[in-house]
């Protein structure tokens, strides 16, 4: 329907996650009618992260070089480590500017009904480094979902034999929220996890 | 935040229309974590539209060569032209198949208010077509807004006393509504009922 160049760009940003037919034509004929250095920016942009970005070899975050700059700060605390499923959940955490320790991307979350069994995640990896590195503390901080909570008893019962303390976040009502609106899983969290005053 | 390759490709993301830091961050991870091959097909596709695509020297169509295809098509009635507001509303009327004449893409709609008057759009461009073209008929297929309507109102005023039928799109169309949203069926009746200026 569209010049060919047009309608290969359609098709390839449709097979972006969230982007319908109809975004993905809004966008191309976007792409079409601003500046063509804005254009060619993104262009340049998506090549340049996938020739320049890889994987930090100790913690699979996204990283610029071998390591990533969270691994390569030497005011880290190297002992304690939080256990995320993606690396985007890594930048989640840091805003909080609470964790001054390293990370572990794991893959995913534990899921037999998916086929994600432990071989499946960076689980030797995290072994290895609770060896090589004598991690005091492992932080959970997977999904509080199903798959997530699996995955951080699993880690408990592998690495507390190890030696190594493992903890999970709080889950609970959300700071500012009403407890009105609260669903029942999570103040049934709530209630068990309660903090003496 | 993020290393430097991926805040820039997140930065970029952002500036496309309708995409928030959200997205923007959501599709940048999406891109690191896919195929080499399917990234860079994506970065290929852009630059190769930017490269690749032009106006229509005759009705400002994309087009991949100097005219468009819909000009080059010598089974379309050459006296007779449909003006619309973006090269995009073409393809939606060429999907009722109802219509067998060329386009002439204004490049909006007149709107005082933004500092849009005759001489932002092509309307030299389409009385120079009239001219040398000997065209029969302009159909007005403008949005059905307010603009949209006082475009079509600005053509007839100007265009019939050149000898030319102007005619409008039907109602049939939502008010207020955009072009882009119409189903071919209403678009279709809207293209056969069109009435006269």
């Amino acid at each position: 329907m569209f010049e060919g160049p047009v309608q290969r760009l359609i098709d390839e940003l449709a097979r972006l996650p969230g982007v319908g037919r109809k975004t993905a034509q809004r966008l191309a004929f976007h792409l079409l009618t601003v500046d063509e250095a804005d254009a060619k920016r993104l262009s340049a942009a998506i090549a340049d992260m996938r020739d320049q970005i890889g994987q930090c070899r100790r913690c699979f975050n996204v990283a610029a070089a071998d390591e990533c700059a969270i691994c390569r700060d030497v005011k880290r605390d190297e002992r304690l480590v939080c256990v995320v499923e993606r690396p985007q959940d890594i930048v989640v955490v840091e805003r909080t500017q609470e964790f001054r320790g390293r990370y572990h991307v794991l893959g995913g979350s534990l899921s037999p009904i998916n086929g994600v069994g432990p071989d499946q995640l960076r689980m030797a990896e995290l072994k290895g480094r609770v060896e090589a590195e004598s991690l005091s503390e492992i932080i959970v901080a997977t999904n509080p979902t199903i798959e997530g909570d699996a995955t951080a008893m699993y880690i408990a019962r592998e690495f507390k034999p190890l030696g190594v303390r493992v903890s999970r976040l709080a889950s609970g009502l959300p700071v500012g929220g009403d407890l009105d609106y609260a669903d029942e899983l999570t103040l049934g969290r709530a209630l068990a996890g309660r903090m003496e005053l």
